[in-house]
């Protein structure tokens, strides 16, 4: 250890505090060893200039309203508006999936730390019938996809599933999945690579201490991927597998369509390189980012950049000019992804957090601060917009396709039980629109969109009771007037299908078409095995 | 008492068990008396005929999707799309104000049972700033909208403001204004009269007894309107006054625009004698009723009677094809509820809502029942659509216009915070709009969609402290950023106009336009006075 000359050094750089412990009585020559190495493993010439950089862009206050230009209509897509096209792109999709060329990569560096838990979001169940978690309800979405892509085109195809995650979470994810056998995952086709971290600075540019001989650090944002990227190998990865189109996501989504095959057929139809799938933004006010152009490159602006006229801003069909609201859903090519990250990911500048950092005061006290004292550095992932010419936007039904699992119960938003609730919300939908019916446990029918409070009833004529068709997977809840009065979020069918029996509603009539079912009810293979047998026992 | 004639006309109608404890030792002679009055002051044979013809419609399971037609787009105008015609309807409507024939009529019958309190809902105060409550806000909007009509055309007209009320909620409301000096609306402007109570009834037809002395009764729902309006000389009170035009609403809407000129301009444009205003279903499912056509009339489909296939059915602009949901915010003409009143009216047929309804048991017990019991009969408010040939539907923002108080804080949706709130938001965007600006307590800008959790802030550059422009209505709360990260709905903006100086933003520019104001703000009129008197001094 040479520790004049990384006092020197550190003193040039403004940095000497961080030896400010060295001669403490406390550290030993163990702890004294770490600090050593932790300072001079990282690139603090690089940090310092990272925050010079961020710092700068801090005081820039100037709106990009006057430059803001919605998506051309010719680059954009939807489900409600796209007609016979859907169908076209969705078998492209599963044609590409089939071929191999199709991997998702799943962003889940986070901690967590609004939905208070302390392993990764991931292995969150909220609660359905099944008690799958998130990263249950992903694999076997994969899986299913693969098997749709396989009765489509005879052909099977591998998906890939890279999984970005951080000090935090990548041990905890491995084990988990090992656990599970990889939920029927091939070992090999779970890829797991690692974010960076950042050390954290104070607002005067200062690297924070966490412990005397420690570092603060934090992830260095979802826009780390593409630093992760090319230091994992994970683009040699993809080459060799042959994988030429990447749908990356957020951990967070519970309604994740994984590998979209539409979205992929769409982006691959618009000759994009780069793409991003969005749901309309309600009201001009919604804490959302809109995706857009500003002076003539794509980007995400956040919400909190945006004038109030340009948010109000209206077409003159009605809609929200700056409609397309990011939902961290994007489509890359393989090639774009080599591009950024062999020559414009250096370009790409950090995003300024400001946090409450637990640091290590004058007297070597920790602190764990009540305001602000520092910063995160975090680049984002649609940051690599600008760098695509041929880009495209996808807008998807919100209600289908987003529901964000962000805060614990004790938030009103985007927390468990929305998520649930948005989950048994689609497949019920899915059973209805397959020729299923719903049913109390007194044999009442409950009306699609069921009543949730105590607002009249008008009752339907039910003669008889009907034993339900599926068993419940629970103990049984009926699904009473005094429940539903009492759902706080009203919604009261629990109803769930798994990702292993449909993907998007498909291939339910057989089991659905004229049947009646009286919630909870869970649908899946076991149900399919059932009634085969039940139907050969009848014969 | 001719006891023996009613227990002979109560046995021909199967009611003879409401005399069923006329010979109870508990019974004094002024009870007996009473429930001799309570009888015979009752139509049984019209509430028993009610029963028949609405019991009827319980098993009538026919589903109208199939007649179903949206509104024809010439009858539909909107405040996104319909342009410059607004600025027309909206002076159109001021006109008709200012010339005395526009009156406002709000159903207020309600009793308030889901938002918990014992008072009328108008009487209630969600903790603005102001700390005006539901009936002050709708007061001093009734003022601002005569001044409105008064500064444009020079002619002072009067809007007077009729008031269903029920039983339980007609004196407190009464009270209530007076107490109030009726909040600066002339006495004789305020009308209020009473809606109809209608027995409830047992499944089996069975008048139930709440008392031993007393028949159980409900309110006869919001469509109870147009017998009152008979009955209580309220259409004459609107012929002697000239009053042609009339805007129905609910008390609950925060937002509502009383006696708002723009949709009442538009209803006269279209010829309309009947129309409705509406907010854009937001998803297919979304619990709402929408106005639409079936068999050629116009009426209100309630969502549960509404398949999902119909639900989700979408026009080529993707919209959804049935969106016009249904706020209760209604236009008629006086013709037009006169001729309701005179010819239609007992052509409507009540609606049944189950309910648990407290009853005394053969032993002469009052019981609280667990489950629903008996029905209400309720008529409701938009039935008489169906009667109308010449109908408009006018489409508005629901961020603008509406935001119900339906529930206790207890429920996540239509609570007085999310009232609270909405009003706020509105009042926010008034002022952003007016050219005014929002500061943090340490003179850093507040977005105009403020972030409301911990993710990432960019601070703007702000190098000096600004002094507020609007002293602090209520103890000073900064909105710091750990009061933004705890703030339940995210909405951290106290903002607060009073009605008195702006009725839907207009007029602000000259206190806002380049001030910057830090929250919570409260503009009334004394700032403006505040203003002129500085502005004095500093001359």
């Amino acid at each position: 250890m040479d520790i004049t000359t990384l006092r020197n050094k550190l003193s040039q750089l403004g940095q000497e505090h961080l030896l400010e412990f060295w001669d403490d009585p406390e550290l030993t020559d163990d702890l004294r060893r770490s600090l050593y190495d932790d300072i001079t493993s990282t690139n603090i010439e690089e940090v310092l200039k990272f925050f010079e950089t961020s710092s700068s862009n801090l005081n820039n206050t100037e709106k990009v309203d006057e430059r803001m230009e919605p998506i051309p209509s010719e680059l954009f897509g939807s489900v409600t508006r796209s007609g016979k096209n859907l169908d076209r792109w969705y078998k492209d999709g599963l044609k590409q999936i089939s071929q191999g060329k199709v991997g998702v990569l799943l962003l889940a560096g986070g901690q967590g730390t609004r939905l208070g838990v302390k392993y990764p979001k991931g292995m969150y169940n909220v609660g359905l019938p099944s008690e799958k978690t998130l990263y249950q309800l992903q694999a076997e979405r994969i899986l299913k996809a693969q098997e749709l892509a396989l009765e489509l085109t005879g052909e099977k195809g591998v998906i890939p599933w890279y999984m970005m995650t951080s000090e935090h979470t990548k041990e905890p994810t491995r084990e988990f999945f090992k656990q599970h056998d990889y939920f029927g995952i091939g070992e090999e086709d779970l890829v797991l690579f690692e974010q960076d971290m950042l050390p954290c600075v104070s607002f005067e540019g200062k690297i924070i201490l966490d412990q005397k001989n420690k570092i603060s650090r934090a992830p260095d944002g979802n826009g780390g991927l593409y630093r992760a990227l090319g230091n994992c190998k994970i683009l040699a990865d993809m080459e060799r597998r042959g994988v030429q189109y990447v749908h990356v996501y957020c951990v967070d989504n519970i309604l994740v369509k994984m590998a979209d095959p539409t979205f992929i057929g769409f982006c691959i139809d618009k000759g994009a390189n780069c793409g991003a799938k969005v749901v309309e933004k309600a009201y001009p006010t919604e804490p959302v980012g809109v995706v857009c152009r500003v002076d003539g490159h794509y980007q995400v602006v956040e919400y909190s950049e945006i004038t109030l006229p340009t948010a109000e801003k209206r077409s003159e069909d009605g809609r929200l000019t700056f409609s397309a609201g990011n939902i961290c859903n994007h489509f890359f090519t393989t090639e774009f992804l080599k591009s950024v990250v062999n020559e414009n990911e250096s370009r790409l500048q950090h995003h300024v957090a400001q946090k409450k950092i637990p640091f290590i005061d004058g007297e070597g006290k920790r602190i764990l601060p009540e305001k602000p004292n520092g910063i995160k550095m975090e680049k984002f992932v649609f940051d690599v917009f600008r760098f695509s010419n041929n880009f495209a936007v996808f807008e998807v039904l919100r209600e289908d396709e987003f529901s964000p699992l962000k805060n614990s119960t004790k938030s009103e938003k985007d927390n468990p039980t929305t998520a649930k609730h948005a989950l048994m919300s689609l497949h019920h939908r899915w059973v209805l629109n397959a020729g299923g019916n719903f049913i109390d446990s007194d044999g009442t029918s409950i009306p699609a969109i069921p009543r949730c409070s105590n607002t009249p009833i008008r009752r339907t004529k039910q003669s008889h009771r009907l034993v339900p068709y599926v068993k419940h997977p629970t103990p049984t809840k009926h699904c009473d007037n005094s429940r539903r009065a009492h759902d706080p979020d009203g919604y009261p069918v629990t109803c769930e299908v798994s990702p292993l029996l449909s993907y998007a509603g498909e291939g339910l009539d057989k089991i659905c078409n004229g049947n009646k079912f009286c919630p909870p009810i869970l649908l899946n293979q076991a149900n399919i095995i059932a009634e085969k047998q039940e139907t050969i026992a009848n014969n």
